[in-house]
């Protein structure tokens, strides 16, 4: 699995300064409070979680956009407690972070965006965190060296950094965007969640930010599945500080800005599923001649969460019988016997029946690290890519382990 | 786990005969093709997988009740091949078991109802099975020892052979009822299906059956999961013979025979339940206070396949943070400030937040080999009783484990 970018270098853009600390949320004792701050502000667009258990900085973060029309001056993360399921006193604490940080910088409490990934229904520790504020402001710099620290502070059981970044030339500048992701399916007894956030120096309103934002998360975060369980801290943040001067609205710039965006939004989302807890193959599931891109989309769900399906891919057991079961339950009515199935080079099931395949051919090809599935619904023309993983008896033992 | 009722003696319903041999379809060389015969015919109804794969059997089975209007001569079961996923030669195969047995019987073919259980995708072997139609004819016998050969003939992976019985007293004479299953979640690679047959000898039409059944099932087997997965080959067949000269519409039948149906099904369903692969615990979960039994039943399902839930069980952790996440995705519009979660006597989430409670208790609760879960949304008085397991490393070995 070699999707890690640890060691690898990215450009940051400009206008935005990074810190972390140790805040003491953490049993240990590693950094668990991280602030990026555009100090002359940006216009922001996110995404969050559709679970209806929706932890407390979100209703604060998504009210705080809305009151704000979409400007951000901070955005404070702490991870080893998510705030959720944590009632008023929860909402309060949101607050009351994004207030001291406000006070600080000297700017309104809406402008900042709060995060928190960690264990469910636990107090915020808040006094802890507004505590250590003072230092974090203060330890903020432009550089690379604290975009990683910060990437760093808000992994939980994350057993890699996840960063990626692009830069491109327009004929008005150079546009740079960089993004730091953390997730590994809802990990560790009781931790949950992905956040992304995402920054460039492209200058934009929030609303195209938005536009832009909601169709590469469609494609990328919302097209992954490690365990099929909807975290209730899921966010995507997009922050545009402008200070490249390279407007969105200009010629070729949307394009291009979108085209970069939806690689490294997908480098980030390869990067979590391939971190997913004990994954040992990438499965990257093709879905295609569906009547529509939902109707693909469905059917590559209930393949991507069936343990049947699974499982088979823990053993590279290129058992095509789980996966055309999984796609005549998936609620599609799809006819069986135009049903094609594709592992690797290898059509292993055509229209609906054992296609003569090489079995240790596709056992090898399902053994090695990434692999293509490919399934064929003979309905229509529209498809979908999703990435997933295999489940191991690590899956379990990771999330079985319990010591109070 | 002590649901097995391996050694217990059921009364088998008069009408009925059962024989059991070897055909050579299971490699182990143990039984694997049982009949059962009602010499004077039954009246029948089944229910069939909702999956839209379906096994050829079940085409062949459902087109056969509907022409003969619900009669049944006899039962003809293979293990060791699904017979599904085999195109037009597979419905011919399963005609002509059906078609042979019957001609050795004297009967029509459509009076026979054909089923089978294993691998998917492989050509029957309906050479073998007909060879030994003779020898399976001849040996059938009115006696629980050969309506245990039967039962013990339609297991696959099953670890344990599943039966039960009841009987009640009338005005009108006894009435009796003894039931045999098999399945333990989709089981082995590639390996599929749960059968039950439910034989009686009370006197009934066959939609008269069929309205019991369906409502029977609703409750037991259409309320469990042991991993998600619906299979291509699931049948639930209920046989009558009349023998026992008591109506089903006579006054009082009706109620006592749905009665005993409903607490034979339930016995089936937790015996399979509990021989799911890999099984520690068995969860009895109840979602109750929703606005309709569809949507207790949308909660249930989300809480039973979340593979974060099922490792916490595993684990005999009391993290009601992921329950209440399951809950929170399941597409049902709760409001998390009303849901309650408690696990055995204690309540461990009250309205969305944490509940004062002993981990240790809960903990030890989870422990046993039985356990109840109860989630109250707070919407309205629909409530759903549903029985699942927890998700164990070996569950992943036992589906994971690949030899070409």
């Amino acid at each position: 699995m070699n999707s890690s970018t640890d060691g690898k270098s990215f450009p940051i853009p400009a206008g935005f300064s990074f810190s972390a600390v140790t805040a003491g949320i953490k049993a240990s004792g590693s950094p668990d409070l991280a602030l990026a701050v555009a100090d002359s502000g940006a216009s922001a667009a996110a995404m969050f979680t559709r679970n209806r258990v929706v932890a407390a900085p979100l209703v604060v973060g998504r009210s705080s956009l809305r009151s704000s029309r979409g400007k951000i001056r901070a955005v404070v993360v702490n991870s080893g407690n998510a705030n959720c399921a944590t009632g008023e006193p929860g909402l309060k604490a949101a607050q009351d972070v994004c207030r001291q940080t406000a006070k600080i910088l000297g700017v309104r409490a809406r402008e900042v965006f709060p995060s928190s990934t960690g264990i469910i229904g636990v107090p915020l520790p808040v006094e802890k965190i507004i505590n250590e504020l003072p230092a974090l402001i203060q330890a903020r710099e432009e550089s690379e060296a604290a975009a990683t620290r910060f990437a760093r502070a808000i992994m939980t059981t994350d057993t890699r950094m996840k960063t990626a970044g692009a830069q491109f030339e327009t004929r008005h500048g150079r546009v740079t965007l960089f993004g730091v992701a953390k997730g590994s399916g809802m990990i560790h007894p009781q931790l949950a969640t992905i956040l992304v956030y995402l920054f460039t120096d492209v200058s934009a309103s929030a609303p195209d930010l938005r536009r832009l934002l909601r169709g590469v998360c469609d494609t990328t975060f919302n097209c992954m599945s490690v365990d099929g369980d909807t975290s209730t801290n899921d966010t995507v943040l997009l922050l545009a500080s402008g200070k490249s001067g390279v407007k969105l609205a200009a010629s070729g710039v949307r394009a291009a800005f979108g085209k970069v965006l939806a690689e490294v939004c997908q480098s980030l989302a390869k990067q979590v599923v391939a971190d997913g807890e004990g994954v040992q193959h990438l499965i990257h599931l093709t879905v295609e001649q569906a009547r529509s891109r939902d109707e693909a989309l469905r059917v590559a769900k209930a393949i991507a969460h069936s343990a049947l399906v699974k499982t088979a891919w823990a053993g590279a057991d290129p058992n095509w019988g789980r996966i055309l079961a999984a796609v005549g339950r998936s609620g599609v009515a799809v006819d069986p016997a135009r049903v094609s199935i594709a592992i690797a080079e290898q059509t292993v099931c055509r229209k609906g029946q054992a296609a003569a395949f090489e079995e240790s051919r596709a056992h090898a090809d399902l053994s090695q690290p990434e692999c293509e599935v490919r399934v064929s619904l003979g309905r229509g023309r529209a498809s979908v890519r999703f990435l997933t993983t295999d489940l191991t008896a690590e899956y379990v033992r990771i999330n079985a382990d319990y010591s109070t």
